[in-house]
């Protein structure tokens, strides 16, 4: 195990991207509840773009310009946002549709390797998301997939948006941990950047078609990770042996 | 299935004395952690008023005399309040060794129709305690009991203690419902009241032993739950079928 992981008793996951994966979950949605009102649509395109408005969405949050909102009502407007700028009236879309479509983010399969390493890293670890989702999206999500969180975390929890230190600083409190006692594992290299910054040690998990074959971010390691893991029952391996 | 129970979707759970026996399990850790400096006393005594104590700490948070405080702190304040009103000088105890017996509250037994019963429950709702207890008291008892929880939710999530109304009203917002797919089932009849009061529905679960023998109050359902069960098996019984 890496000499920087001695001292750790939780990891906390990234979601979206790392565990379960968005973008093919949701353009399968897509099709299913917009099809008839956007005929010749490419879904993947739609979720990249309704994935698109996410940071910016959140950064109002961040900035201050707006209040802690949970992440299903920004992601129900920025719905609103990308049927805007496609040119679709989304009047024409009755707003059960829309909200449906807009649970897509709770029923995100994980990827291949979540379920089973997780349950390996539950042995030796806490375990729980630290993820920007609601508590009621990421619980959704960990019941259909059973994925075998200790605890529901993350930003509804903290009250605040990653990569906000308060994110990661108030689920450390949560746990009644210190920061070198936690590992945030990512499969982005931006936040696992904002969790070292307040002390926590880091794992990276590789997902290179998370944004789909011609992915071109986030493919290796770009910083001094403690741990880098080909997925997450590799991660199993180097922790757990 | 109770007619009141169609809406619900969430059975949110009492913790201490509904899911786990905290007498036995406090009662047997101060036996170990205090025998030398409290020789003679009974360990079972010693719990019950440790336990005293609770309400009143808590009642400090509700009526707005010291700001959110989680229990694990509380717990400890109160243990110390115990030492002084034995006799017991507390500065003759180390204080790791009062550090490790306030984890007692972490290391609680269930009952041993609580693991099945939750098991079967979970397939049919979302379950989660709603307790006073703070997130890794809770996370430490499932963890260690196997308790399969989909979310760990309770006081200190929501920033109150039961039977403020906020504690049931925010985590019902949190799980995205209204008060009527919500359903609290404990052991004792004022936290379903309060529960009531909000518009949530109510399971009583009888634990005529949860203070010992000689136990004198909850002996039985004394509102009009919706619900009254043995045990979390019978409860499985009455609501999977």
């Amino acid at each position: 195990m890496s000499a920087g992981f001695t001292t750790v008793k939780a990891l906390l996951f990234d979601m979206f991207g790392t565990v379960v994966d968005w973008r093919e979950s949701v353009s399968a949605e897509v099709s299913t509840h917009l099809g008839d009102y956007l005929p010749g649509a490419d879904p993947r395109d739609f979720a990249d773009l309704w994935r698109a408005e996410y940071q910016p969405s959140m950064e109002r949050v961040r900035n201050g310009s707006r209040p802690f909102e949970r992440l299903d009502v920004l992601h129900r407007e920025n719905l609103m946002t990308v049927l805007d700028r496609l040119g679709v009236n989304s009047e024409a879309v009755p707003p059960q549709v829309l909200d449906e479509l807009n649970l897509a983010w709770h029923r995100l399969d994980p990827w291949p390797d979540s379920v089973s390493g997780l349950t390996r890293l539950k042995e030796r670890f806490i375990i729980a998301p630290l993820s920007n989702a609601n508590v009621r999206l990421a619980l959704d999500v960990a019941k259909a997939a059973q994925l075998p969180w200790d605890a529901i975390l993350g930003a509804e929890v903290a009250g605040a948006y990653k990569p906000d230190p308060a994110a990661y600083l108030r689920t450390v409190e949560i746990l009644g941990l210190v920061p070198d006692q936690v590992a945030m594992v990512a499969a982005h290299n931006s936040d696992l950047a904002a969790a070292e910054s307040v002390g926590l040690r880091t794992a990276f998990v590789v997902r290179p078609t998370e944004y789909g074959p011609g992915q071109t971010t986030d493919l290796s390691a770009e910083g001094d990770w403690d741990v880098v893991a080909e997925d997450v029952e590799d991660l199993a391996d180097q922790l757990c042996r």
